[in-house]
């Protein structure tokens, strides 16, 4: 059994935003605790299963909104777990993941404060059920490569294009939608084909986001048309191929609530 | 609520091993089947949320021992949906990373059979949270990379050495105890520096295997001494410098059972 004492400290994974996808543990540990600090990428559902007498605090993060800066987050984690709380930080995806755990780690680490990690369903993986394709195919796909493509205030994509342009790679691009153009671009300038087959899934889990299969050279114009401001993954690379979506070719905005025809639910 | 009618098939993500890291879904899944094919890479607590009324089907997939070689275990599954079965196909981790879930996709859309996909915890991000580090670092480690190191029948490992000794990268290689030695001596050759921090984990999740952290130099001969025939992941990067197990050093074979500090119980 998952041990959760008073001062001790969980990250949290809240997967990808299907409450259904959330582990056991998990679920167990924000039963458990006193209080639960959360992103604003943690699905509704996942918030809904927070009993009442959990305090609930939101931490924002999510770009161009107002949220706290990640040592105000940090802090208010520290007081917490010293004030004797059961502390859950609770983190879309998987906390190992693009989610800045370690800032939160050191902090509790430096105050002696025991802190432990729940892992999460990350969103490649959720996009990929959501398709119905495998990340890898043998032979084909043998590595499978996460990035980010945020960058801060317009600074230039500082990313080596030359190694991920590699067609027996699939890429998954997370935070990707204002650089979709340059990603599309640099990756076709260092040798990616341009049928390259690439997916892009908003809200991967839920259903009720974007799921589009195009090619490479199409890449930042459908990012333009299509996606919002809902969190997106962007997935690239010969197994996209294989996606149950692929055979109907580029959905246009008029048809962005595209049914998930794999996953039935969740 | 997912839907599973009979002639279905899912995919179901089994995550690491610790049955309390299995997602909600897949355990709704795994109660409402009429029959589940798993892996030897299931977790037996996992296989024990299993119920009685439900036909177990064991299909082998471990390096070195007997098992059905992936056609029959495609036909299996088919067979069985035809048949008018609520077919769970149970896979250690996630069905989309290294599981050879497309050959099973293909074979049961042939047979106009619905097939659909539950994500699991991959091995990679419960290692990391067995050792309490993320596998991403703002600035440090922007880059995750998954490859396995199965090379069959003693053939030469094909990877793109160049590309994977990025020192801004975390690697996670599956399956890559007998290339361990291959891997670090590649992988320096290739560049990458000789005290880069390296974390095998064993059983991830389960807190009963190997977790080590070393030294690249010291890869290959860490894993002959330390690993079993357990599955093992091996996290390579500066992220795994922030283990929590890193200041504790080299880990000889008398000390296999290292306590996970972090997490406690699972």
């Amino acid at each position: 059994m998952t041990q959760f004492d008073f001062g001790d400290v969980w990250l949290v994974g809240a997967g990808p935003g299907d409450p259904d996808l959330l582990t056991r543990k998990a679920e167990r540990l924000i039963r458990e605790a006193t209080v639960v600090f959360y992103d604003a990428l943690v699905g509704e559902g996942v918030l809904a299963l927070v009993p009442p007498h959990v305090r609930m605090e939101p931490v924002g993060k999510r770009s161009g909104r107002h949220s706290k800066d990640q040592a105000s987050i940090d802090r208010l984690i520290v007081e917490a777990a010293l004030a004797g709380e059961k502390v859950v930080r609770l983190k879309g995806g998987d906390p190992a993941i693009f989610a800045r755990a370690n800032e939160e780690l050191e902090a509790c680490r430096a105050e002696g404060i025991r802190v432990s990690i729940c892992p999460g369903i990350t969103a490649a993986s959720a996009a990929a059920a959501d398709l119905g394709v495998s990340l890898t195919l043998r032979g084909l796909a043998r590595k499978l490569v996460f990035v980010t493509a945020h960058s801060k205030n317009g600074a230039t994509l500082d990313l080596d294009w030359q190694s991920l342009a590699d067609k027996d790679a699939t890429l998954a691009v997370y935070m990707g939608k204002a650089a979709a153009p340059t990603v599309s671009r640099k990756l076709i300038e260092a040798g990616l084909p341009v049928d390259t087959p690439v997916a892009l899934v908003e809200n991967a889990s839920l259903g009720n986001g974007t799921r589009i299969v195009t090619r490479l050279d199409l890449l930042g114009l459908t990012a333009n048309a299509a996606l919002t401001d809902k969190p997106a993954v962007i997935l690239i690379g010969r197994a996209l191929g294989e996606s149950t979506f692929a055979t109907s070719g580029f959905y246009g905005p008029q048809q962005k609530s595209v049914e998930n025809s794999g996953s039935v639910g969740g």
